[in-house]
C-alpha cells in the first residue's frame, strides 16, 4: 500500500501502482471522467503512470493551466502523426504547448504548406482523435533511440543531447515520438481543432542552421469552445491596438528615431493630454502636488536609490560628457527625482503627507526582439506619483490611493478587475533590501486597505519588487484577457538610502514612508489597452473629437461654423468637415476615425435652424435642435464618468 | 594735408598730424566735448593720436560702447595709481574694462583688502581724476620696459612676451603703466567712481600660480549715473532669479541629480503649467496640433539631420545598449523628431501648413563653470514648434508666428523689444548648409514679415544659425536689461536632409519649408527672465493662486470655505490660509509668496456676508462683497492679458 495526499491535506492510502486515473475513480466518476493530466510530488506524470510511492497528487482538469498544457502537448503529438502520414518525407522536430495551443517544427523537404492544406491536416487529426489511442510512455536507450530516428537529423541531434537512461518515447496508435510526458488520458477527447498558420523557424532559433516550417495549431474538448476562440482571435486582431494605432492615426515608429519609441501624432497626443488631463483634475482634488524633474540624472543617484546596482548592467549605458568626465543615465524611474525633492526642504509632521504627481517619461532598455507596440516599449511616461507620509497615515493614504484607481477604471470602462497582493518570498531574504520589520509593516498594510475597500484579491508570495510590497490590479478588457493595469507600492527602502526625514510632534527627527504608485501604469501601455478594450470606441467623455459637422456641400459652412460655435458653448468637442467631397465619403471618414456623433446639415437644417444626428455605427437620431443634441451627449457624458 | 572719411561717408581735409579731437572741434565745439574715444581705420585710438594718413574715422561719446570701455579703461588707471598711492609695496598686475566697470588684479603682499578701504580707494581716485590729467601714450624698448618693473615679476612677465617696438606705455599724472592705448582725453572726465567689491584671482587664471586681489569697480561721467547704476544692482540682486526662485519654492537643484539639471518644485511647475496652457491655448487657436516624441533617438538620426557632424564631439555622449550595440543620443532639438512625424504620412499640398507643436525637452552640455540658474543649463524645455508649408504659404506663415510672440509678450508684460534679423555672411559660405538660393529666399521672407509687421529690427549679418536665418525678439526687461527672447528661423535644409516631401495641385512631389519657432525660447530661461522682469510678481493672469483667504481665527474655516467656492465659480484660484497662526504672520508669509490679494475673514466679515482685501504691497482695499471683489480681479486680469 502507498499513502498518497491530496491538495486538500487528505492522505489516502491505495495499492502499490496505482495510477492518478484510479485515485480519481475512488473520489467520483465524475472527476475522474474530467481528469486529463495530472503531477505527484511535483512532477507531471501521465494519468496512467503507475505510483510507487508514498507522495502528493494534484489532478488536473480542462480547467487548469495544467490539464490545458496536458492537452495541447497531447494535439501536438496528433499534429505531428497527420503530418507522418500526410507527408512521409517529412521530418518532425519539437512541438510543444504554448500559450492557447501547440505548434511542431517540421522538415517538409521539397514540400511547401500553404493554408490550402490546413483543412487536410485538421481532418486528418479528428480522424486520428476519433480512435481513442491511449498515450503510453516508454524508457528506451540512447542506442535504440538512434536508430529509431536514423534518417532524421534533428530528433538524433536531441538524443545526442541527452543521457542513456532518460530517454523516453510516448507511443499513441502507430506514431511513436521521442517525449518527456504529460498527455492527457486518450486522443478522443481532442474534439476539435484547428491549423491556425505557419511560418518559418530556424531549427534551435539558429539562423546558421536549415529553416524548418512551424505549424501553428490549437484545439479544444467542445467545438463550441474552439468557435468561441477563433472569434475572439477575430475580435483581437480587429482590435489590435498597432491597428488602430494607425487607422485612428494616433503614433507611429520611425526606424531613425529608433524601435520602441513611439511618435505621438497630433490625435495620439490629444488623446494623451486628454487622459493627462483628467487624472491631474482627479489628482488635484486628492491633494497631490505636480512636479517636473529631468530625464537624466548622475549615476550616483542610482547607486544612491540601488536602481543601478539592480539594473545598470542590462540597461541603456551611461552617458559621459566631453570634458569633465561625469556619468548620467537616462532615468529608468522617477522616485530618485521625487527624492531628491522631497530632501530640499525642511519638513514637520504637519506638512505630511505631501504627495508628488509627475507625467515622468523614464527610459527601460528592452532587446529589440521584445518590443511590441505600445505594450513594450523603451520609453514611456508613467502617471507616476510618490506619498511621503508618517507611518500613522499609511493606512489611510493607502486606501485613498485604492479609491483614486477606482474611480480611473470606473471612468474608463473597466468594470472587471481583481487585484494582486504581491509579498516576498520569506524564504529568498536575499532577493530584498530592507528590514523585515518593515517589510511586515507594509504588507500588513496593503492587506488591510484591500480588505477595506472590499477589493476581490488574491494573495501572491515571492512576487514583490525588490523594494517593497505592491498592489497590482489586473483587468479583465471587453474581450476577457487580463492586463496589469495600475500599481501601488509601499517602499519603506527608498526613505533609508535617500535619508529623507520630518520633524515628529516630538520634535525628533523621523523617516518618512513612501508610496508609488501609477492608476494607468503608462501612458502607452495604458492607452494600447484602453484601445483594445474599446476597439477605439472611447467613453464619449474622453473622445477628443466628439462631434463631426458634416456639411452637404461647402454653401453651408457658415451655418456648420454656426453649429460648432454653439456646441462649443455647450463644452462639446467638435470639428466641420466643410470638404468638397461626398456626404458619403465624409461620413465613411468619420466612421473609420470613430466619431461618436455626426452631425449632417444642408438646406433644410439650415432653413429650420435644426441638425440631423447620427451615432456612430449607424443609428440615426432624427432632425433636432442643437440644445436637445446637446443634452444627449451630456446625458452619455454623465453615464460614463464617474464623480471623484 | 590728410583726407578724414567720417561715418556719414563726408570726406574732409585736415593737416597732416591732426588729432581726432582737432576733427571734432571743426564739427563743433559742443561735440568735442563729447568725444572721449576714437577708432582710426578700425584701430582705436586715442583722441589726442597725430594721425598721419588718409583714412576712416569714427568718434566716440560716452553713449558708445566704445566710449564706455575707454572710460572704463582710463578709470583702471586711476585705480592702478590709487593703488600705488596708498599701498606702495603692492604689485599691478593687470586691469581690464569690462561690462559695466573695470577691475584691477593686484598683488598686496601682505596686506588684506576690505570693504572698509573702498571709501579712502575711491577719495583717492577721486583726488586724482579732479587733476584734470591727460593720458599720454609713448612706446619704449624692451629692455627699458623691463628696467621700470624690474621689481614687478608680473608686469615683467608680460613684457617678455611682447615684441620689442610694439611695448607702449602710458602715463598720465605721475604714474606710468604698461598699456595698448584706448584713453578718454583726461581724467576730469570721470566725475564718480566706486569700488564694488574685492575677489581672489589666480595669475593668468593658473590655479598653480600666486593668487591675487581683484579689485572691481565702476565710474561715471555724472555721479547720477552711478547713483541709478547702484540702484539697479540693488535691484538685479533682490530679483536674481536664483534668490526668487528659492524664496517663492518655484525650483530646486540637486547635487545628486546633477548640476543644470532643474528640479521644479510644486509651485515652479504649476507657474510652468500655466504658461504652458496660455501659449497652447493660443496656438490651438493658430491651428498649431500637439505632438509628443521621445528624449532620445539613434544617433543615425542626428547624422541625418546634421546635428551630429556639428555638434556630436562636444555634447553628452551616446547611449550604447548593452547586447545589441545601439548607438542614441539625448535630443539636443525636437526638430529631427518632427521631420520624422511628418515623413510618417502622406500629404498634398490641402493638407498643409502642418504646425506640429511640443513642449520638448531637451539635453545639452554644458561645462559646469558656464552654467547660471536657469539661464544657463543643461537640459530644458522648449516651446517649441516646427510647420512645414508650401514655399507660397511662408511669407504668411512667418508674419503669423510674428502675431503669435508678439501675443506672448504683450500678455506677460514685455513691452519693449526690437527684433534681430540674423542672416549668413556672405563672406563664410562654408559655415553654412543649404544652397545660396534658398537662403536668399528664406532671407528676403523674414525681412519681408519684419517690415510688414512694423517691427523694430536690426539686420545682423553673420548671425544666422548654419542651417537658416532667423528673428530672435531682443526684450528689454524693467531694469532695462536687454534678454534675447523667441526665436523664428527659416530651414530649407532639414527638409531636404529628410527628404520631406508633399503633392502639389500639379500632382507632382515638392519639398516642404519649414519654419522652427519658440516664443518664450525655453520654459526655463523665460522664468528666469520673467522672474527678474517682474520680481516675482507675475501678471495676475499667470499668478497659480492669485487669492489668500486669511482667516483671523480657525473659527471662519467654514466662511473662509464658502469664500473660496465663491471665488472659484468666478474662476479665481484662491486658497485658505486657516492655521492657527498670528494674522500677521500669515500676511507676511503671503506677501512674500507675491500673492497679489489677500482677503482677511473675522466675526465682522462673517456677520455681514463681506471680505475685507488687501492688495500685495499693502493697499487696503476695504471691506467688500465677493462680487465686487471679482469684479476688480476680472477687470485687472483684462488689462494685463491680451486677446488672440
Amino acid at each position: 500500500m502507498i499513502k498518497i495526499t491530496l491538495p486538500d491535506g487528505s492522505v489516502k492510502s491505495f495499492e502499490k501502482d496505482s495510477t492518478p486515473m484510479d485515485v480519481a475513480k475512488s473520489i467520483s466518476e465524475g472527476l475522474a471522467r474530467n481528469i486529463i493530466s495530472a503531477s505527484f510530488n511535483g512532477t507531471t506524470v501521465e494519468t496512467s503512470t503507475q505510483l510507487t510511492t508514498d507522495g502528493s497528487l494534484i489532478l488536473y482538469s480542462w480547467k487548469n493551466d495544467e490539464g490545458k498544457k496536458a492537452f495541447w502537448h497531447s494535439s501536438a503529438h496528433v499534429l505531428a502523426q497527420a503530418i507522418e502520414e500526410l507527408y512521409p518525407k517529412s521530418k518532425l522536430t519539437i512541438g510543444p504547448a504554448i500559450d492557447n495551443g501547440f505548434y511542431y517544427d517540421v522538415d517538409f523537404g521539397d514540400e511547401t504548406i500553404t493554408d490550402k492544406d490546413f483543412k487536410t491536416i485538421e481532418n486528418k487529426m479528428l480522424e486520428i482523435a476519433r480512435g481513442k489511442h491511449e498515450f503510453a510512455m516508454r524508457s528506451v536507450t540512447k542506442a535504440d533511440a538512434l536508430s529509431l530516428y536514423k534518417d532524421n537529423e534533428y530528433k538524433t541531434e536531441l538524443i545526442e543531447n541527452l543521457e542513456d537512461g532518460t530517454i523516453t518515447f510516448c507511443d499513441h496508435a502507430t506514431f511513436t515520438d521521442l517525449c518527456r510526458g504529460g498527455h492527457i488520458p486518450n486522443t478522443g477527447i481532442i474534439k476539435a481543432v484547428k491549423i491556425l498558420s505557419v511560418a518559418g523557424a530556424y531549427w534551435r532559433g539558429d539562423e546558421n542552421k536549415p529553416q524548418l516550417t512551424r505549424v501553428y495549431g490549437t484545439s479544444f474538448p467542445k467545438q463550441k469552445e474552439l468557435t468561441e476562440y477563433l472569434h475572439l482571435l477575430e475580435e483581437a486582431k480587429k482590435r489590435d491596438h498597432r491597428k488602430l494605432g494607425k487607422e485612428l492615426e494616433l503614433f507611429t515608429f520611425s526606424q531613425k528615431v529608433g524601435a520602441g519609441l513611439p511618435l505621438w501624432l497630433p490625435k495620439g497626443a490629444a488623446l494623451r493630454e486628454r487622459l493627462e488631463d483628467f487624472l491631474k483634475a482627479a489628482q488635484k482634488k486628492a491633494g497631490y502636488e505636480m512636479v517636473v524633474t529631468p530625464h537624466i540624472g548622475q549615476k550616483e543617484l542610482y547607486v544612491t536609490s540601488g536602481h543601478y546596482e539592480k539594473y545598470g548592467a542590462d540597461s541603456f549605458q551611461p552617458i559621459t560628457t566631453p570634458k569633465e568626465g561625469e556619468e548620467f543615465l537616462l532615468k529608468p524611474m522617477n522616485c530618485p527625482h521625487h527624492c531628491e525633492i522631497y530632501n530640499s526642504m525642511q519638513w514637520s509632521y504637519k506638512d505630511l503627507p505631501k504627495r508628488f504627481a509627475e507625467f515622468g517619461t523614464v527610459y527601460r532598455y528592452e532587446q529589440s526582439g521584445e518590443l511590441h507596440g505600445l505594450t513594450r516599449v523603451r520609453g514611456f511616461t508613467q502617471d507616476d506619483a510618490h506619498i511621503f507620509c508618517t507611518p500613522d497615515q499609511l493606512d489611510q493614504e493607502f486606501k485613498n490611493v485604492i479609491d483614486l484607481v477606482l474611480y480611473v477604471f470606473g471612468s474608463l470602462g473597466f468594470e472587471n478587475f481583481t487585484a494582486q497582493v504581491s509579498l516576498r518570498d520569506p524564504e529568498k531574504p536575499e532577493k530584498y533590501i530592507g528590514s523585515l520589520e518593515n517589510w511586515e509593516k507594509a504588507e500588513q498594510a496593503i492587506i488591510n486597505a484591500a480588505k477595506d475597500k472590499n477589493l476581490n484579491y488574491v494573495i501572491e508570495t515571492g512576487e514583490a519588487a525588490f523594494y517593497g510590497p505592491k498592489l497590482d490590479f489586473m483587468v479583465k478588457d471587453a474581450l476577457g484577457r487580463q492586463w496589469q493595469l495600475g500599481t501601488i507600492q509601499v517602499d519603506y527602502n527608498l526613505p533609508e538610502r535617500f535619508e529623507l526625514s520630518y520633524k515628529g510632534s516630538d520634535n525628533e527627527s523621523h523617516r518618512p514612508v513612501m508610496i508609488h504608485r501609477a492608476p494607468f501604469g503608462s501612458m502607452e501601455r495604458f492607452i494600447a489597452i484602453l484601445l483594445e478594450h474599446t476597439g477605439g470606441n472611447f467613453p464619449l467623455w474622453l473622445m477628443p473629437n466628439q462631434v463631426s459637422i458634416l456639411t452637404l456641400s461647402e454653401k453651408y459652412e457658415k451655418y456648420g461654423q454656426n453649429v460648432l460655435t454653439l456646441l462649443e458653448n455647450h463644452e462639446i468637442r467638435a470639428l466641420v468637415d466643410n470638404r468638397s467631397e461626398t456626404i458619403g465619403k465624409k461620413i465613411r471618414e468619420a466612421e473609420m476615425s470613430k466619431t461618436p456623433y455626426m452631425i449632417i446639415i444642408g438646406e433644410q437644417e439650415e432653413a429650420e435652424n435644426m441638425i440631423s444626428v447620427r451615432q456612430h455605427g449607424g443609428e440615426d437620431l432624427g432632425t433636432i435642435s442643437v440644445d436637445t443634441f446637446a443634452e444627449i451627449v451630456k446625458t452619455e457624458i454623465n453615464k460614463t464618468k464617474r464623480q471623484f
